[in-house]
């Protein structure tokens, strides 16, 4: 059995690692040569649009699926129309390509997510914040990640070189609600149906780039994230893993967006749970039984963001689990990240803490 | 950095699996253009004695190792002339090649055996057995595995037949101990000298093959084991993961062999242990912190035989693990293991029955 792949990346690679255990091989399309998943099985070097290399990636697998959100919707029609194994389904990605699209679904769901209005001029931005309270966030309804297309909006003054950094772009104006904590509660529903959740991940972001995401067993909100992403997970049909992505405000969780993949605030499931978000997406997308989503014991995951540390000195920390993505280091590329997983509590802080030293100390974001 | 692996079956195909986490990549050299290793790196199809073909393999690798032992002396001492970095050292691979060696090995650092002797005419098995209780075993002393080359001779009529059949080789004889348990304890050394030891396996094997592999925490017997497989360690200048397969003779251990390698009653730890034992053997050659080897949680592993099952069969069985080698099935060929990792003990004993009743159904050993 054969799994086509959009993408080579970090996430690709560990979904082929996840796969050899199956019996499972891969082909994947990525328009860089040195794409790091490449090594794991067959690489077209091809961008995403290119017909011909769609074509192709569609002849040689048997169930095709995405590491990202972007792909051009052409390119997911066109692949649908050659093969009825594509997982996630095209029309999520679709929704989650656009803010705006996103935030309107959240709502007909009965999902609720902070104030948010269209910008497509000047004059709507002025419109939008008028008699409202600050701060706002301005963001392009597509194509952001990791913080980028993104401006915070203090006050009146912000407004003009916001409008003039992202003017060229449809934007969305979400008034910034202030939080307690960001989680995500990852989930998996397989082509049968099935579906399971993962104990809630609570997340640090800095500079938009999430930093830590640490399992949050038997959390007081996991029933209400269950609940919303329940919703998403029947409404779109959805097949594999999913990662919706919530604010906690003072016991409500607010929805601010969900990614159709395999996600970064859940890494921490490969050592941290029974069976990894990887694995079970492949489940899944197979129409295979679902595997346990229990968490075992602490569990954190830590990134690290353009600059690696010494591998003896990751390993040298109590129960840490190094994955390199075998990329070079780039100021803000996300090269690595460690897994720490213990059954005492104590030893989990510890770790923890020496960890996001290591992590501060080689920090280039 | 890049790893040379002797042989690309399943044991380097896990090796592989756990080394791409930690940034590494590999070069395999096996005569068999299908081993199941081959697509996880660079597959060099070529016998293991084609001295060009190891003359490639070790420059193209920073660091070399085996995934069997029976690579011949001659080879072995051709990669070490060319690099120094051959893990485990070739002595290990020398001593274990010959059972006789192995248990004179044994003998010479304290480490208890069974009675042995040495046969080489049908004289000599007839004086080794004279005036002694049967029954014996008549091994050859050479390339034997999965319960190859072994005879059991239960009286003095079985005498004339096993000699028939072995005659061709040189032999050793071993008296028959009854057993309570089969035991091995799969130990760690880095080229520093640190070691660490795992959980005792208590092995269930049927037809010389292994079949069932436990993890026994906090054995009895785990004292006795690390003292035997230390003495092993040390004494050979070890680097990498051992294997020591002991029987527990009424709370005596005496060691039958040992493998200088990962080992099919260590697959378990991939779930089941903190760190795998292909991580650990890793990051040994690679000279870097060992990870802890501490159980996490109930675990043991089921060989398939030379049939495999439903994939959605396996996976539908509570926290079954399973590990499909990618090698076409064929009588008495280790073709997958599942691993049964649990909290709790009901639900270990009922998953690792299932598991066991789905093994036997495909059974063709």
């Amino acid at each position: 059995m054969k799994i086509g792949i959009l993408g080579a990346g970090q996430l690709a690679r560990m979904i082929a690692l996840a796969g050899y255990p199956l019996g499972l091989e891969f082909v994947f399309l990525d328009p860089s040569p040195e794409a790091c998943a490449g090594k794991l099985g067959e690489h077209l070097v091809g961008a995403y649009d290119d017909l011909s290399m769609l074509a192709k990636l569609a002849a040689k697998s048997d169930v095709i699926t995405y590491e990202f959100e972007n792909v051009p919707a052409h390119a997911t029609e066109f692949i649908e129309r050659r093969t009825n194994n594509v997982y996630p389904p095209s029309n999520a990605l679709n929704v989650s390509q656009d803010r705006l699209n996103e935030k309107n679904y959240f709502h007909d769901l009965g999902i609720p997510t902070s104030d948010y209005w269209t910008v497509d001029t000047f004059r709507d931005l002025k419109l939008a914040v008028f008699g409202k309270n600050y701060p706002f966030i301005l963001k392009t309804r597509s194509f952001g990640y990791d913080g980028k297309g993104q401006v915070f909006l203090n006050s009146e003054a912000d407004l003009a070189s916001a409008w003039e950094s992202l003017k060229d772009y449809a934007c969305i104006l979400e008034a910034f609600v202030p939080f307690q904590r960001e989680v995500s509660i990852i989930a998996a529903r397989s082509v049968s149906g099935e579906v399971k959740y993962y104990p809630l991940s609570e997340n640090l972001h800095k500079g938009g780039i999430l930093r830590v995401a640490e399992c949050r067993e038997n959390d007081h909100l996991q029933a209400q994230a269950e609940d919303y992403v329940s919703r998403l997970l029947e409404s779109l049909n959805y097949v594999g893993i999913i990662a919706l992505e919530l604010f906690d405000v003072d016991g409500k969780l607010l929805a601010n967006e969900f990614a159709p993949r395999v996600h970064n605030s859940g890494h921490w499931t490969i050592e941290g749970a029974e069976t990894s978000q990887f694995e079970n997406h492949l489940r899944a997308i197979l129409d295979l039984p679902l595997g346990s989503t229990a968490a075992v014991g602490n569990a954190a995951m830590v990134n690290f963001i353009g600059g690696l540390p010494e591998t003896a000195d990751v390993l040298a920390i109590d129960n840490a689990h190094l994955h390199l993505y075998g990329k070079s280091p780039r100021k803000g590329r996300k090269v690595a990240h460690v897994t720490v997983r213990t059954e005492s509590k104590e030893q989990f802080e510890e770790s923890i803490s020496n960890l996001k030293k290591l992590a501060d100390q080689v920090d280039e974001s």
